[in-house]
């Protein structure tokens, strides 16, 4: 029986994120063939919800790619890394042409993505789409960041914008009123067509090494407070609720006011905040945005730090038994607390400044290296809803780009810098309080000793590179002569030879 | 005209390196065959030198070959990566048999090692052996990391032990009376069998990074005297002399002794430190160290911290044009003079520990993961001479892992825990005083956030985990559970859908 044509657009993966999407999608009115290898799941899922676009249940690929509209647009919702191959390979056995449009949008390393629209070039449009939100955004609006062949975009760019979280036009808000069978109409889309290829995929990676350090910044406000001032959930919840209100409005704060205040579902009283392990996971962007910092030689070590923080809460074990042994000072506070409140949201909110910089700093040299073009003020602008870091400092970054595309670092817009002016004598007594109470502050005070290096004109590497140039012949460059010409000093160590220099000879350092 | 094999081993590679280690050989009494690509290289040496076991200076590699022993030795000297495999390969072409020795000494990624061990096995002993100690140390002794075959090792062991540096054995302290012609004699040798494949490489990236970040401390020390004392160039020649009499002796404090009292080569008056630009090179091995730290998922935060600094510092024009618009406070000390040196001492030697704690516990997981077996007191005794990080503090290392040879982190050894808690009130003040003042120090401050990190038996990545079960459903552990249960809460957020949870479903956190 020859299957009809019928489904605007396919999915591939119905776990939450892949249902989430199809329902989002079949609530705008587009009619989703949809497919998962348990076949259970897909019956399950197609028997259990009518939303107003239709969903068409696949048993098989073959029939999968037959029910959908030419040129075909399907989504691949499948764990990242070699499952995207082997689906688009079968996609290709299952009757794929290649008019047609693959997108993935997974959480696939950049790189990857750029390698599978050059290897499947010859038989689809392969494409690569961030999207951000966890369940809920992908249910009801999550941010889309799509990258790959413009002409591919133009077929996916309505379903895109349909399904994208919507932003108030005026405030920039995310308008937040769907609910099933009932999505958002009107509102500004966040999502944009960002780049040829990878762009897409590159742009989420790095959102989500902004999260990795958005969040590790939250905790460490939260212990903080909880360390120096013997807060307790309900405490700091009230205490998040209240930063929500002011510049720090985001869903990651909010959603801290509501995690602080949730009791503990197994006991009878207390919190579960409280009874949660403090060992973090991971999935892996975090890492990637990092090792992409190192390799391109940009300085995001805030990032690196949040992903470190994870890495050391996971030595749960090994850090109980070293805290056994040893000792630092008792953490205390005799000052005004809401003083100590009031600085603590001061070092957070200029640490969520320099990481954001570290941010864009990180995408403004990739577009040199893969021959993008971002719109910086397009993407803080997709950001503002939907996605995990949405949050009112985005329509701020977005105003900053807008008021000078060619903006070199967050840091020095004429808002941003007026903020940090305004908080950062806070900041620096909440990271000076951190390390003499002996409170591990790793994101506040690497995003301290960024902006403390970044607007610093001389740095002590001066020193560094005479180091270099002692020991490995590393040479140096002077700072009266012009850039680029190489310096070299027989250094009088006993027993240096007296050899021509043969410049950086000297090992890998 | 056949060549006669008189050579006892053959190098590869004549610059400064190459030749410092040819000659450091044939001080021994090695009889040594040179190849240089440019034969002139070769030939200006071998006419300029006359060590006592001689130089067979070879024009092509098929006489360089022929003119060794069997089984031939050959070490390679030139840049890591594709070099090393085109001139591996050319050796093959030039007469090397299976039983012959290629000893890659270079910085090679030790992935690369792994690779090529396997990949020559059919036509060579493919051997990867770390050399540490720039100029200097190749020429008169060197600390030597070597890994591979343990029966290559046993040809290449006598050579490796004759002209690796030497220490007392007793004091542990390196042997430096060598000159042409005149090596050291007796002492205990800075080389030891590693392991197999890439462990010689893999140990010298890691004492790289190790050097990374102890450059970088000693930098911020330099920086903060400085800006916080208003200290010039021969002041703190001084102060780091001093440092080099008591716990902080090394190789590194003494060179920055001697460049900081360096006048200045060009201007009639001034010190050479002055004149030097602060914008550091870098040449990857401190990189490898920190994208390996993250793939492993171990905190060496201060080693990536340190590659960032220098990263930071490379923005040179960026921070010039930054420090006119980014204010801060202005430097000042008005504390006792010498109390503010004893704790800028003290901040360097307690990072440094937590440095080094960082690196092992690197090699500590690395092991695990290539099925290594590091004997660590015998690397730190390797370390304690030679190479660039050679250092008093590197007995204290070989002491701890003597007493503990499963020691599980540096920090929890009694010596070294002793020390920090001597010194760690002035650590967390050098800290305050850094933060407060706007001097940038990310590695003193990484470092004081790992140890109070790592002594922290609860750190708030319960939040962090709570926040990713809210939004991604990535499941939490319970501390009244067993490990590994996952505990997942259907959250409160309005509009959150009724779906069965997949576990970490919510996209790549």
């Amino acid at each position: 029986m020859a299957q009809q044509a019928t489904a605007d657009v396919g999915l591939i993966g119905l776990a939450v994120m892949g249902q989430n999407l199809a329902l989002n999608m079949a609530d705008h009115g587009y009619r989703v063939a949809v497919f998962n290898r348990t076949t259970d799941v897909m019956k399950k899922f197609v028997a259990s919800e009518n939303p107003p676009g239709g969903l068409v249940g696949c048993e098989n690929l073959k029939d999968f790619v037959a029910s959908i509209k030419k040129p075909r647009k399907i989504i691949i919702l499948v764990k990242a890394g070699p499952a995207i191959d082997a689906v688009t390979k079968q996609l290709f056995e299952a009757g794929v042409e290649p008019d047609d449009i693959v997108v993935d949008c997974g959480n696939s390393l950049w790189t990857d993505t750029i390698r599978r629209e050059k290897e499947y070039a010859a038989k689809c449009k392969f494409f690569g789409s961030g999207v951000s939100g966890g369940e809920v955004g992908a249910r009801f609006g999550p941010s889309m960041m799509p990258g790959g062949d413009p002409a591919s975009w133009k077929h996916l760019e309505p379903i895109w914008k349909a399904v994208a979280a919507k932003v108030d036009a005026q405030t920039g808000k995310p308008i937040e009123t769907a609910s099933p069978g009932k999505p958002v109409v009107g509102g500004v889309p966040c999502t944009t067509y960002l780049g040829p290829n990878g762009a897409g995929h590159y742009v989420k990676m790095v959102h989500n090494g902004i999260e990795y350090i958005d969040m590790q910044l939250i905790c460490e406000a939260y212990t903080l407070l909880s360390n120096l001032l013997g807060m307790k959930a309900p405490e700091l919840s009230k205490v998040f609720g209240t930063w929500n209100e002011g510049d720090l409005d985001s869903y990651l704060i909010q959603i801290t006011e509501d995690i602080l205040k949730q009791p503990d579902p197994v006991h009878k009283e207390g919190y579960l905040v409280d009874y949660v392990l403090d060992a973090a996971g991971q999935k892996g962007t975090g890492k990637w945005t990092s090792v992409n910092a190192l390799d391109m030689g940009i300085p995001a070590n805030s990032i690196a730090e949040a992903v470190f923080a994870r890495c050391l809460s996971a030595l749960k074990e090994e850090r109980v038994e070293a805290s056994k042994k040893l000792k630092g000072p008792a953490p205390s506070h005799s000052g005004n607390r809401d003083e100590l409140i009031a600085a603590v949201r001061d070092a957070l909110y200029c640490s969520k400044i320099c990481a954001y910089a570290q941010g864009f700093q990180l995408m403004r040299e990739a577009q040199k290296e893969y021959n993008w073009t971002f719109d910086f003020a397009a993407i803080a602008s997709i950001f503002r809803g939907g996605c995990i870091i949405r949050a009112r400092f985005l329509q701020k970054i977005m105003d900053a780009y807008t008021r000078d595309k060619n903006l070199v670092n967050l840091l020095l817009d004429s808002y941003f810098n007026e903020q940090i002016q305004k908080s950062q004598s806070n900041w620096r007594k909440v990271v000076a309080l951190a390390a003499t109470n002996g409170i591990a502050a790793p994101a506040f005070m690497s995003a301290l000793a960024y902006y403390d290096g970044y607007r610093a004109e001389r740095l002590p590497a001066n020193l560094l590179q005479a180091q270099r140039d002692y020991f490995g012949a590393h040479t140096y460059e002077r700072i009266d002569a012009p850039r680029g010409k190489a310096f070299h000093l027989d250094w009088p160590e006993p027993g240096r030879p007296q050899v021509d220099i043969v410049p950086g000879s000297g090992g890998g350092h």
